[in-house]
């Protein structure tokens, strides 16, 4: 179950960037589970990645081929994330960039390389290699859909999103895909994001661009403030469109481009929190008039994480005292809590600090039986704000879990 | 089910300690959930509260009330926390302690409170008076075991330690009881602690002797470094042993109370995860060779937390790559992957940051198949090291908290 989501909507092309899959045979057969994305000659491309300390090897390549090279190709396969694979996986991910070099006019450094599944297994290479070819040549500016599909893990649905608007005379793209259903606890292989613009970017606005988008959206999901071995989230702007280049971000141009980037990242990142694992639940945290935003971030991150707030949450269960002490453990200093005030959805729960004199248990379980679920927490104590999206923690998400990989 | 707890030995009587319980109905009837200590006129007594910003009132007025005066009661009550209830619940903590009073030649501040169960409700004070009386009739010097039952919230097993030792020619004893089942994340009010012993000690001694073993026992098992809104730890020195007052703690007779305090909170403590709701395996995380014992416990806090980490140990499923990715993500700053290695039990999982050499699949399975657990992780760039106690993350577990309250 994906909550509240409706299938893949039209994935616009892209001009510049074309995408080919194949089925390598890595986990599964006959699966689609390899993904080229070719990336033209005149586009210039970004790239977040994890912080995890541990990085898996294609995180180390991509990022230092990034630093030398404009890229040309980015190779991804789910299956296996080439991670905790030592020197070994370093040579695999880079025997990887150098098939797609020899099949094609880029170098080694020109190809990044991204892999999603599961950490310690070497890189099947040979497979990987073979179907390769395959990929190529079906490389489509029209390939976005089966993309999401080729990239998807424990994902129940693929996952994209697209907009389009006018620009001066320019008709202007953004087109996204992305997987991940684990993000719950992002401690493994779990999200990768793609996204493309047919705007044509400087290097500093494109870096600025995707660092903004991925703060308030990717990063709003990362609910224990870290990211996976694999993550990464890669911005490309081919110019294709015809815009002029957009080279300071205090343009209009830059501010329109950047509202349809960060619309493209919201819906993937809200989608991979609605299909995470055993998920019923779309929760947004909203903490409020904290002394500043890091301080409404640890709450809130203390909020999202607790298993006893999800848990409560998957049972319809309005049991608020454990979003109280949540807030609690949340490490701020010099709390009063006769200043706080929680609220679901429009449903007044604690005044100052204890339950809400019009709080009825009824009107808690109504609030709690619906999907969407903002909780609202005001700390009243500042003007700081943040603010993430998780879900609610089932019995399905241990099944699931445990389940991985056997 | 308890993992490897077989009921409770017997817990010897302390001179100087009567209990009694009594079943005041506060959530269920006919169900003994009222406890009340007696200590003996000469006796001293420490106690250790939770860190939670949001304490519950009776951990507030315990604490007032045990640096004004020598505590002669504890009563204790499970069923309701007393917490998120705002001036109301200070003033119905209160007033069950003036109950107290008025039963005993006890004053009101020497008597200390003490709740458990579910947040936002309000005391029921009514009952709990009521049924003081029949408390008082029962208290006995031989009530520990009553006494651990009484004060079971969620718990299937109640939990009790004792030792006795000669020191000097005197018979020392040590006797405690424990309340914990949800603390896999002590986010909600979850733990009780009660320790006597006929040791006679000056009050410096007695603070040290508690806080060293609630760091290395009790604080082993908040897994997330923080305490709950009700958790509370009070140890007892009455000194009816007979044995010289020990006044300070370079001394050979602290050193062996200390020991049998520290082995009977080490049982309770460990006994408590033993008892983790839906727990079906004992994990010790054991961090060594870390720059610093504070790198090491924030490593053994991000594994033992780990939600993937805990389902891979209730499936047996040796998924080592959610360890390693846990590590990664523990805010340890400058990690030299090459120099990690993991074992679990015996077998050697991780060298050198990628898969030993000398592992396979099925030493993985054979090991985590166990009901006892050690994860061993060598940092190896230092001599630091700590502890904890966690247990797996079962389907059960969601069960227990999504089906609470109702």
């Amino acid at each position: 179950m994906a909550v509240g989501l409706t299938g893949l909507p039209p994935l616009h092309a892209v001009g510049g960037v074309r995408l080919g899959t194949a089925a390598a045979g890595i986990k599964k057969r006959d699966r689609s589970d390899l993904l080229l994305i070719e990336i033209g000659p005149d586009a210039i491309t970004d790239a977040t990645f994890t912080r995890n300390a541990f990085c898996a090897a294609p995180v180390i390549v991509a990022r230092r081929h990034l630093e030398s090279s404009t890229p040309r190709y980015l190779l991804v396969n789910s299956g296996n994330a080439n991670a905790g694979t030592g020197k070994r996986g370093i040579d695999d991910a880079r025997a990887t960039c150098r098939a797609v070099a020899e099949l094609s006019d880029a170098r080694l450094e020109q190809v990044l390389p991204f892999s999603t599944g599961v950490i310690g297994e070497p890189l099947p290479v040979d497979k990987i290699t073979a179907a390769l070819p395959a990929a190529c040549g079906n490389l489509s500016g029209d390939g976005w859909s089966v993309a999401a599909h080729a990239i998807m893990t424990t994902d129940t649905v693929p996952k994209g999103a697209s907009r389009q608007f006018d620009l001066d005379g320019h008709r202007i793209t953004v087109t996204g895909i992305a997987k991940g259903a684990g993000m719950i606890h992002p401690d493994m292989a779990t999200m990768l994001a793609f996204i493309a613009t047919d705007a044509a970017l400087e290097p500093g606005p494109l870096r600025r661009m995707l660092n903004d988008a991925v703060a308030t959206t990717f990063n709003c999901i990362t609910i224990d403030g870290d990211t996976s071995t694999n993550d990464a989230c890669v911005l490309i702007a081919t110019g294709a469109s015809g815009h002029p280049v957009i080279d300071t971000r205090n343009s209009n141009a830059y501010r329109r481009v950047y509202d349809a980037v960060l619309e493209v990242c919201t819906t993937l990142a809200q989608a991979i929190i609605r299909d995470g694992e055993g998920a019923t639940k779309f929760i947004t945290v909203d903490v409020q008039n904290g002394r500043d935003g890091e301080e409404c971030r640890r709450v809130a991150d203390a909020v999202a994480l607790s298993p006893l707030v999800k848990t409560a949450f998957f049972a319809s269960d309005p049991n608020w005292g454990r979003v109280l002490a949540a807030i609690g453990r949340a490490g701020v200093t010099d709390f009063d809590i006769d200043k706080v005030a929680i609220r679901f959805n429009d449903v007044d729960i604690v005044l100052h600090g204890a339950r809400a004199p019009s709080y009825t248990e009824q009107a808690g379980r109504q609030v709690l039986q619906q999907q969407e679920i903002v909780i609202q927490i005001d700390l009243g104590r500042g003007t700081g704000r943040a603010r993430v999206w998780t879900c609610d923690l089932s019995g399905e998400y241990v099944r699931i879990n445990a389940e991985y990989r056997t």
